[in-house]
């Protein structure tokens, strides 16, 4: 009777639809069933990039999402025939999937592992790079489509068109930078180079407005001060929105000790509070990029801090498996988009033109940097893009890390294990290329500098007394009300480490 | 140079599209825009959920899923005065936001987090109330309702909506017995409640399709052992698929030791491998839920222990706080849906008659067991049936807590903090409503046995000796070859519990 009577109350709740859903599983058999059909066979196939990649680990010349383009390409050439040569893919690629879902876990997760001191010494060469580069990149990219292809006669392009195909290769995407660098082994290129990519996104987002809004036939003095001015507006609204939101996260997980009933209350408000930065930024037309980044940073800065052991560990690893799995997701499906039928059935009556102009692309983009990305309209520039990507991914994904290898001193050896984290560096002048290590921890082995760039070290100086200033700002304000290292009070019946291993959910069975 | 070098290498790859998207950015306003903000205040309520349900966490009256249906409510009249009536909440529910990303992580979590001893031992119990006990409830309740509803002339409802009705309120819901009962304080309890709800999910998938394909008023002999033999086929079958999963991951992470790379790998393929089990149960028309089930017990068993120290931690917490995330969303969500205009306008000719059948339906679910879904097409029905979900939450979930400390011995005191998981019990006759704890954790204490149900100790007897050759199966083939506790290799660079506290991602500022 007893069982009875609170079986009727857990019985309570939240199955709405549950059997209407089933009710329509009778029914499936429309599009609904292909929908599941699809969404089975690409998990699989991204359990099967994570096992091949992972084999392929030891090859030195691979990398995780090019075994995942590969995956994608040949998936792609099965549904190709499968389907009698209809489509390629398993789904639409829609750009709320992309922007809604797969890139906020990565640049969060990008900014929650990245390295601060490193960043934040670099700062000034990094908004210089992502402000002054992609505008120079823009510049040369626009002014050389404009006088090539107007002599190849591709289309009918206008000056609008030209200058926006400037503004999407110049901007750089900082998701390929997290799988062909690596932040232990080469920790000052990956700040410099990953940075720059979020500081990119602003700026290519400010270019691209710009070409549509002004006339840029008669561009006055004013129009490129208002340029400059809506480029700190929208970097600093952007990096505001996120700091903002990473302080509130870290301010109600120290007022409120969550840890003290949950450890799962802490992640999941820290896995929203970074969610909602991003959609806020979404919603304000900010660079979402910069404000989810930003506020990693500084949830990692503070809020990790407070709460518990195991949600430390839990945040570190789970956000960085998010990342990981959105990665593959990516590669997987651009690997099955480039096969897509009706962009390419465009291009069949003039082949040539399409590699002509896929070629001078990639040797403007060479030129200056390297980007991609789709564009409207023009089936030629889609599979122009498409190749671009395809190339620079593969051959340069293929050739960085032995690049890399190449140029950093053999002395520095890459078999230290990527899990343990180095330490804070004594010296803030480290190689562009090497490892950056901790110099109690191995006191025998010199650190070789490696032809410090001028420009950087000029740079880095004045960013070195911001930073002392900082420090005596975040000791003596922020952390007392933020939390952060050292700054935890201590809560009763919280987890140590000592308890983590035991974690077993089930004893004995 | 260098620098420019890498740099190109570095921008190539994912982001397809991302300047598309951010074309559309400026063209937003219309529809994806209004999304945007729908889901910026979706997010924002879920922060609030979590930050109130956490303040209210001290009054005995309250639990979370209440908190997140009571602010759903207050946001639903919020949106209906604001949209000037015309509807009361910020998404349409779909069946595959629920079926699709919703349920899975909350019944997963369940199987993986389930005390899986106190499961199998009372496995027959389970399976025998799962059965036996959600047929007589749909014999009632069908039968009631057919008696009942004639009399009122409630619409034009035949013979197989009144047996539709039986098979949906008899379905029991297994998302609120995780929130209304503890495992760690009434464990037994937890386990017959919860478990008969997920084989009670097999029953009524088998019930409802019988009632679509049979003709019921003229039901055979050898319709009913086709029944019976269904449900056998649906049973074991989702319970293999769900298992096979999940040793199949267990031995794939066995066999290639992910951690010794990255420990990311390794979580990454246990979310995908539990996620592609459920959508291969609804891909072959079984029960998604069942299999999720089995494949989170299978996870926790072998998988789990095959993984690094800090994958261990990071599945554990990752894996509740999505389940948490669900729970919230959905109850947050059918506060939100009870004000919805639309439904209940159908009804405002005749309110009397929709509280009479929502009472009707109250008292004969009350009389057998509670349960509710959506029904389709008629309005009476679907606001009956909104009526009948938020009272039994609100009412019996409020009176839960209070009627188990009432039942619940005080000498056995709640003060045990739950973070500590309980051991391995050596008597395996518990009370029902008792605390599980360990004789050798507190010697002194007596552990009290109530009034043991003389059913349950005649179906654990046998599955007790079960249980002992599983053992000895377990240990003599399934742990060496799946791995398991006390079964993994030393894995070289195996990060070890010493190592957990390691995990500052940035060492200083």
């Amino acid at each position: 009777m007893l069982l009875d009577g609170t079986d009727q109350v857990a019985s309570t709740g939240a199955d709405l639809g549950l059997l209407v859903g089933k009710m329509n599983n009778t029914s499936l058999a429309t599009s609904e069933y292909a929908s599941i059909v699809n969404m089975n066979l690409f998990v699989a196939l991204l359990c099967a990039c994570i096992v091949i990649g992972h084999l392929l680990e030891e090859s030195r010349w691979m990398n995780e999402s090019i075994t995942a383009l590969f995956i994608g390409l040949c998936t792609g050439v099965v549904i190709l025939l499968s389907s009698g040569g209809k489509n390629s893919h398993l789904f639409v690629f829609s750009e709320d999937l992309f922007f809604i879902y797969l890139l906020p876990p990565i640049i969060f997760n990008a900014g929650f592992q990245v390295k601060k001191k490193q960043f934040f010494r670099n700062f000034m060469t990094i908004v210089l790079f992502g402000a002054v580069g992609t505008a120079i990149s823009f510049t040369i990219i626009s002014y050389g489509a404009i006088n090539i292809f107007k002599r190849m006669n591709v289309g009918s392009l206008e000056l609008g068109d030209f200058l926006a195909i400037g503004a999407i290769f110049s901007a750089t995407d900082s998701v390929c930078t997290l799988q062909v660098l690596n932040q232990d082994e080469t920790p000052l290129l990956y700040s410099l180079v990953f940075g720059e990519g979020v500081v990119n996104d602003a700026t290519s987002v400010v270019i691209f407005n710009a070409v549509q809004n002004f006339d840029l036939t008669r561009i006055t003095t004013s129009d490129a001060f208002h340029l400059i001015g809506n480029f700190f507006y929208l970097f600093i609204t952007s990096t505001v929105l996120g700091a903002g939101a990473g302080l509130l996260s870290a301010y109600v997980i120290k007022k409120l000790y969550f840890g003290r009933h949950s450890t799962d209350r802490e992640v999941a408000i820290m896995i929203l509070m970074a969610y909602l930065s991003y959609m806020l930024a979404e919603l304000f037309y900010l660079s979402g990029i910069l404000t989810v980044f930003f506020c990693g940073i500084v949830m990692s800065h503070y809020t990790w801090h407070n709460v518990t052991e195991k949600s430390r560990v839990t945040t570190k690893h789970a956000f960085a498996t998010l990342s990981f799995i959105s990665e593959l997701f990516i590669f997987l499906y651009v690997g099955m988009d480039a096969l897509d039928i009706e962009k390419w059935s465009f291009v069949q009556d003039s082949p040539g033109k399409s590699i002509g102009v896929s070629s001078i692309l990639l040797g403007l983009v060479l030129f200056t940097r390297l980007g991609h990305t789709q564009l409207r309209g023009n089936a030629i520039m889609i599979t122009s893009t498409i190749t671009v990507v395809l190339f620079s991914t593969v051959v340069f994904g293929l050739i960085t890390k032995p690049l890399v290898r190449l140029l950093l001193p053999p002395s520095k050896g890459m078999s230290r294990m990527a899990s343990s984290e180095p330490t804070s560096p004594k010296s803030y002048v480290v190689p562009l290329l090497g490892n950056e290590r901790d110099p109690e921890a191995e006191p025998g082995q010199e650190r070789p500098v490696l032809y410090p760039s001028s420009l950087r070290v000029l740079l880095a100086t004045p960013s070195h007394t911001v930073h002392y200033y900082w420090r005596k700002f975040d000791n003596a304000f922020m952390r007392p009300v933020f939390g952060g290292r050292g700054f935890v009070p201590y809560i009763p019946g919280t987890p140590t480490e000592q308890s983590v291993h035991n974690l077993i959910p089930e004893e004995g069975n």
